[in-house]
């Protein structure tokens, strides 16, 4: 499918267009480092966003918008911006480039001073040495190409006002808007909408949208049809700002996030979530990981935008007088890439060091988990359902382990950090009563990437079961790597819908019910695996990264030409209803 | 309309039916007199349940079938039995009673013997004196009459196993399904479905219902056609032993609480929620509180129930050969009941109690709430806004108090403890800085029913923000009984769906929104108060407790004729979308 892409985007985006992105967070980071004062280092994400977007460089002349995040972020946007210029310039100008060229493009400056040193470690982090002074166009241009070669990539880190963005980023947009999507709230206590948080929507979230928005326009430039890509919950409001300037722009936000029920959002003010819905209605279409989110997204904009036309069935809503589509765009894994990375050699050593490990310990089958520890994700129960297998079958203890590959995440957020350490806690309680030498959990760091594929790799059962997750990659990365584990699903992981038919699924309140499945996975017969793995595989397989891109290029080329068809659902996951007349 | 109520009921029930209530609770409970060992008391249920239910014996013969569940009640439930079965002969044989003589029908029997007095206290508490071996039918009976006189009514109260009826109330029921459907739980860490419950659900939530269940048909008797109104989330599983018996039978299953996005019962196991749907499904209609709740539970339906048809637009499900229609019937108050019993001298004495606290204030503006101090009523937040409010206006500080009629209660279950304290907390800072002979907060025991409507009598403005409430009758009583009040309205209580339009709605989250809409309501110019409080009391006058119970039997009288028309929303408040062929 990939070699479908590049004539795809060059019929979209014309002789002359770049696609632009925008996201947040870019796709590379920079830092200082802490032991080197004044050295730069730079670091690619590992998130889902940019293993998604960021090879589209090898396809197309990208420009890729972003806030410039960290103090060195925004140091090197300047020099980024000189790039960029220069690029646009030549571009402007008629000069040879890559645009185009699709394989093989290139950022095309060569690096003119400055002592550098650049090296592209294994789990993509690019240390550039070089004093503040020397943070050049060209040494940034080195760390970039070093990052994400061979793409034809302007890379624009807006400078934001730092106050601003802190209402941005740290008030609105976390924890606010992902605990009400992820339904984490504990409604009787949250949220509470206060002066604060409409402060920093009114003074952080607006203007940050605003200012990513402008730099798209000016991104586009002279373009007579700019595509525009936007991405997650960050931008609810940059849709609006860029139609409002340009009219003629065709435009996709994609939320990586769930979209929970209307009922949900109806615990926030109503001039919020309908600044929320109307800012997505900018858009030509609107793009969510699932059905269920898709129709969860219509019923909001039914619920909460008074004068918009919402056609459930055909997935449209007519608001004043243009026609958005809502489309689910299920994301994926990179297979090939995966597979590559998951024989390279960082994993190979740490399979062997996990191999001797259950070797010492009488070879017991594995139950594995790898994700980050945070309350959406739902290890608690996990944890208390494998201490209740225990407890009804204990012989288990002896024969099987449970591998956790996982790592606090944002700590600073209290939520979080409580929730971490009720997890510790029922772990401790597992295994408090064990041998140290011979523990029924053994945790590996979360942040440890290749441990977590080895692990997966080893799996005979994998037990991913979020109370709510936009898609959950780790799901699709276990049938892909995995030797021959069963899934145990929650139903409420964005990945049930296409994976849920070959799974166990589990309700993610059901500690039983998840004992139960983890137990049948385990005493699973070997065909019985291997019948369900192909499924899984061939489903991942066939729905990969490639095809979540793809239909999103389609969808907007269908767009521009005036022919896309009406829109269906991707699959009946539930069931499908017939309405009859009654 | 309860003029027709009688003749309505007559054809629903042929000449020889009764009509069947079953609740959990009855509308009487009995006690011992803590005071006095052995001497019997009896009280009337002040919710809406047997405010709605309770008069219905004045228009036809009813046989009110519940769980006997005080130690009172399990004494009292064998006399019942006996009135019960003596009726019951009676009926049979052909005697002369009262069945069918609409006002003015009683209970037959006289008193035979014990030493009795019986008076009826205002607050509708009944005393018997007897001694436990005393306690005969003539002595439950007279009881009975005394609460509940002018009615042809059997009360059947059963007796349920102890310890199953502990699992269904304590462990199913509360807080289990009242958490699940008021969306009460911090999804992280409840509900936990463990062992525990899944026994409960087993051994105590099935049983009991179908302990109830058999109680009901045995009460049908030889009835050819019995009709049953079953109520609320303790009966889910009912209907369907009722229809497994009694194929003939036409039941109605009316739920008092909210109806929770198909999303929230993913929480928990799939067995479970499917057979709670299904179980609803042996019903012929399945009635809710509101629109939204209706939606809900036809798209639980859909996603969880596999074989059955969903007409959402139509809302009829066809499952299994039968034709199964979802009703909101919005339940509401007895607006004469109400109005007389607000002039009554029980609630004069506390306006006038009030007033002179008010005059001694020099006669502030009163803000008033009215409720349990429960999570779901949100009180924690209605303070929060207050405190806000007058931190951003302090003028009010002097012209304004905040009245709070309210009461812990189901300090048992721990959510409940802990929420209290949360409330007491903020009530005692914004207390705290004041001359104790001048709060700004005044709290008043929530227990005082007359109190609250003296308090409501009196408000300026109306506090009714529920983070989710199946109706709320306190919003429907305050614009019937208060003088002048604005009502400041939770868009996600029930009563929103009748009451929205002419009410200052706020979002339960929105403490910023519902400071702006309290100090609207107290700003707000009276003939703008007049003409939003003659909007509100015609619609609460129109669509009253009569209009609730009338819909129902006429909705079930048209199934027993086959001529229940088509389904359609009762209103559109949300607003009306039109679909068009996009």
């Amino acid at each position: 499918m990939a070699d479908g892409r590049t004539p795809l985007l060059r019929e979209l985006l014309g002789g002359d267009g770049r696609l632009i992105v925008v996201s947040n967070r870019g796709p590379i980071t920079f830092d200082w480092d802490p032991d080197q004062p004044g050295r730069l280092m730079a670091s690619r994400g590992s998130g889902g966003l940019v293993t998604a977007l960021g090879e589209l460089g090898r396809h197309a002349p990208v420009t890729w918008v972003a806030a410039a995040m960290t103090p060195a972020d925004r140091t090197a946007a300047a020099a980024l911006g000189g790039i960029t210029r220069a690029r646009l310039a030549r571009a402007r100008h008629g000069e040879a480039d890559s645009r185009g060229g699709g394989e093989g493009a290139a950022l095309t400056w060569s690096p003119t001073g400055g002592r550098t040193s650049t090296s592209v470690a294994e789990r993509g982090t690019a240390v550039l040495e070089a004093a503040e002074p020397a943070v050049t166009p060209a040494v940034v241009g080195e760390l970039v190409q070093g990052l994400m070669p061979n793409q034809d990539l302007d890379l624009v880190y807006v400078l934001v006002d730092e106050e601003a963005y802190d209402r941005h980023y740290w008030i609105v947009a976390n924890p606010f808007l992902w605990f009400i999507q992820h339904e984490m709230y504990a409604p009787a206590y949250g949220p509470n909408v206060d002066d604060e948080l409409m402060d920093a929507w009114r003074r952080g979230y607006r203007p940050v949208n605003e200012q990513l928005a402008d730099a798209a326009v000016e991104a586009a430039g002279d373009d007579p049809n700019p595509v525009i890509l936007l991405q997650d919950y960050h931008l609810y409001l940059a849709a609006q700002r860029i139609r409002d300037r340009r009219p003629d722009a065709t435009i996709l936000h994609f939320n990586h996030i769930p979209w929970p029920s209307a009922g949900q959002w109806q615990l926030i003010p109503q001039s919020m979530r309908r600044a929320i819905c109307e800012g997505l209605l900018a858009c030509d279409i609107v793009g969510l990981q699932t059905d269920r989110y898709a129709d969860n997204f219509l019923d909001s904009v039914a619920s909460f935008v008074r004068d918009a036309r919402v056609d459930r069935d055909g997935r449209n809503v007519l608001w004043r007088g243009r026609r958005i589509r809502v489309r689910a765009y299920p994301i994926s894994v990179d297979p090939d890439g995966l597979l590559a990375f998951s024989r390279s050699e960082a994993v190979e050593e740490r399979v062997r060091r996990l191999s001797e490990r259950v070797g010492r310990a009488g070879n017991p089958r594995l139950i594995v988990r790898a994700d980050r520890i945070e309350p959406s994700k739902n290890a608690l129960r996990g944890f208390l359902a494998f201490e209740s297998l225990l407890a009804r079958r204990p012989e288990l203890r002896e024969t099987t382990r449970f591998v956790a590959v996982q790592a606090p995440t944002r700590t600073e957020i209290p939520e979080y950090a409580q929730y971490a350490a009720a997890v510790r806690e029922v772990v401790a309680r597992i295994n408090g009563m064990a041998d140290p030498e011979d523990l029924p959990v053994w945790i590996y760091d979360g942040s440890d990437y290749a441990m977590a594929i080895a692990a997966l790799r080893l799996a005979d059962v994998v037990v991913v079961n979020p109370l709510i997750d936009g898609m959950n990659l780790v799901a699709k990365e276990a049938v892909l790597v995995g030797q021959n584990p069963v899934l145990v699903l929650s139903e409420t992981a964005g990945a049930a819908e296409q994976l849920a038919s070959d799974s166990l699924t589990v309700a993610p309140g059901d500690i039983v019910g998840t004992a139960a499945a983890i137990e049948r996975g385990l005493d699973m017969p070997p065909a019985e695996r291997r019948h369900h793995l192909r499924r899984l595989r061939a489903s991942v397989r066939e729905e990969d990264l490639d095809w979540w891109l793809t239909r999103q290029l389609r969808d907007l080329s269908a767009i521009r030409r005036g022919v896309l068809p009406p829109s269906r659902r991707l699959r009946d996951s539930l069931r499908r209803v017939e309405t009859e007349t009654v």
